[in-house]
């Protein structure tokens, strides 16, 4: 629990109002009761600003004398909500030490300032970094570093050799470091290409829940510093994806493809692999990207759902699409005469 | 094993023929032998009907007259089929008990009719209903709840605080409640947005394997009693899914979506973030849906593959269509003072 | 380490150079240095080729001549790279024998020539055949079979009485045999159908990780031999994959549908239910499938995505199609009298 003014004295802000109202936690307008802090980022809910029972709000300068509730004033009220919930959910890492139904490997190296969860297996050479926090269940392959104060999830699997930052985090039933798809056609079978490369992961990633990112065919697949993955996405072999870009969920990104820097691409989006996307490109939920982009921008590829019988017209209609070409060929054909009398 | 008469006498129906046959097992009609006993739900399987080797043959009314073998006649045979089939596969549940090789956390809860499977770890103020069973290297995290008589496959991780309903079934690689995808844009970088909602998930839910459904930034996530969820599928954190609605497979939902009662949402559909369904909406397969969808009915959004030379002169239509609607924009020009001069 | 003359040896082909290079691991072109044994398998890397530090090159007989390098001249340098590489990689299984900390059923049978990672559980019946490998934290259902020289990644669960043919291949967190999506609606509930069909999956198949195949509902659910699943893959109850077909990452495809032999489909490619792909058909990357193709062919569904505005304004063409269909055919109208005046 913090009193407001302490909140402001941590983390900056213009305080207007009582200063020792206490805090305990942030909230919703809508759901808001004593003892919490919310926040507005929108006009629209100003009229849940004015009937909320929240003990303090937190806000832009032209929304300030939208309520006489204790509040902060700010340049970005998201991202204050952000450090406020932060330091009021001070996360609690378990106690360090190794759990006596993990089983480590002899040769690995696991500081005791680590915390390593029951049923996991941490492969020989493997170093987990200080403060570290390993799930139940996970494994930890071979040779593998993982960096200081990185956190993972329940069952998640890393294979061996593989790199995780620090502070990077990475969600339960995420699969690191898989065998990329790499396989050649010889006479109607398909025949396997060891993949050797590693992924190497930079600092402060997040990685989704259940997401997939296959370890490369000779060369590393590399997911830059600050990347934030949502779940079920999969990379393939080979991708590189620049620093600080982020992906909502079930993106896929085929291999060999190179994402730029502080890109964001849209949940369900399909990349295609051997393409490069440049620096700061928007993609929107769901787009089929197939060749590169060069220039950052805002691309698009939805084709929004439609009432069933309203859409089996369009669909009939595109399908007419080369009978319809013809008929304003044929009509331009009978009216051009006309035009030459002219 | 029991006899027809035996089934008709506990799932009702009328029967018809031999009361003493014995009955094993369900099939279908085409792989039937002696002990089997088949449906018919469509009259393009009266072919079937006529060669299978069944020993007896659940149909409609309409269709009594399709067989001389011993039949059961009711109003729906498909739900007598599923009826049925629970009736001759009564789960073998597991004995009950504790693993000795599960951890459960001092404080938490099991009772002695629960199976708890081995490797599991069960946190620290966890509550698991009478007879539910948990099968091997789930991770339950602390103060979960889960009612009565569930179910979870292999593997399964619950985050903390999350909470099951009775009955509700999860199967392997499932994870409930894992962050929510909230990151605030500062100066380039990404800050997490702490996600202190919970999962709430209501009785008779079935959840498929590897689905994600995460937990609410301060709110909760909420699925409904009777909610069916079918294998990958995405759902974003304070998504709520109204009571009795089904998803089949690789379905994502967007973050604070609300979806109503007894839609069907088809495989593959994308649906946006902060948009309501109103109850009773079909979705087909593969359609995205970008905004709300207030009144009841059936939409699509599928756009089905063709034969490549056929489909890339669709697309080259599609990208001409400016130039089209040019063309008859011309024409029309031209062509409309000859209407004035009638 | 090999001499390139041992290779050649070994796997065919003609050398042309020095055969006692000394040959370490396989490399790109771009980041081979001394050791590594490169190759050419596309012109536009010629390039590449001019300025690589690698000792060795397997190329085509139409580039023999395009390096001064030792070389190994065959039919398909990509084939070959597979087999060299496969050759310079020989996998290293661990060494055999059940770890202390796996759980084996009574009942169930593991060879002394298997290895079984910590916190496996084997059910009663299992069978593993000799030389299978299975990785941490495994869950093996009761009656399972699994070929000799198979290999599970960890937190791999394999549902009761499914089989997994000779050196098949299984990455983390797959899902073979979860019940497939059975459910009949009565009353505006769901009543679920036991799905008590297996997973059957050939010799020599490769699946992915988190990728999830269902049991069939009362048949079951077949994956022929060699046949690839990349991650992340969904397969419904009662599918038929037929033999070498490949999918790549993400792919969905619905119940009781039959895919023929050596199709290939790209990746989030999704195959609706209840249709049949002949042998040797091609799907696009992202395509629906929505019908039976009969015919082996190349089929697509990809509509790439745009820059924002463009894309924007061919949607609005597209729902402009109807209101554009008439307007031609008003102009048809008018203008075709003076056709018959002609």
């Amino acid at each position: 629990m913090y009193r407001l003014g302490e909140i402001v004295a941590r983390l900056g802000g213009e305080l207007i109002g009582d200063a020792d109202v206490d805090i305990r936690r942030m909230a919703t307008l809508e759901k808001a009761g004593p003892g919490d802090l919310c926040f507005l980022t929108h006009s629209k809910y100003l009229q849940q600003l004015r009937s909320t029972r929240a003990s303090a709000v937190i806000l832009a300068r032209k929304h300030q004398k939208a309520t006489s509730l204790p509040k902060i004033v700010c340049d970005d009220p998201y991202v204050y909500y952000a450090r406020a919930a932060q330091l009021l959910n001070a996360e609690t890492r378990p106690a360090p030490g190794i759990h006596p139904r993990a089983v480590v490997e002899p040769g690995a190296e696991v500081p005791g300032s680590a915390a390593v969860g029951p049923f996991c297996h941490i492969g020989r050479g493997a170093r987990l970094g200080e403060r570290t926090v390993v799930g139940a269940s996970c494994t930890i392959g071979e040779d593998v570093r993982i960096g200081e104060d990185a956190l993972l999830g329940p069952s998640v699997t890393i294979y061996p050799r593989c790199v995780v930052g620090e502070r990077s985090v990475i969600h339960a039933g995420a699969v690191i470091g898989a065998d990329g798809f790499g396989m050649a056609p010889e006479a109607g079978r398909w025949v396997k290409i060891p993949q050797t490369g590693r992924v190497v992961i930079g600092d402060d990633v997040e990685i989704g829940a259940n997401t997939t990112i296959d370890r490369g065919a000779l060369d590393d697949t590399v997911i830059e510093d600050g990347v934030k993955l949502d779940n079920q996405i999969q990379i393939g072999h080979n991708v590189r994806v620049g620093a600080h870009t982020i992906m909502a969920a079930c993106v896929g990104v085929a291999g060999s493809t190179r994402i730029g820097k502080h890109c964001a691409i849209g949940g369900g989006a399909r990349i295609w692999g051997h393409i490069e996307i440049a620096d700061r490109v928007n993609i929107s939920a769901t787009a089929e990207v197939v060749k590169s982009i060069p220039r950052a921008g805002t691309y698009t590829g939805v084709l929004p759902a439609g009432e069933s019988r309203e859409w089996a017209r369009m669909v009939a209609h595109l399908r007419g699409l080369d009978r319809l070409s013809k008929r304003v060929a044929e009509l331009e054909a009978r009216v051009k005469p006309r035009k030459r009398k002219r």
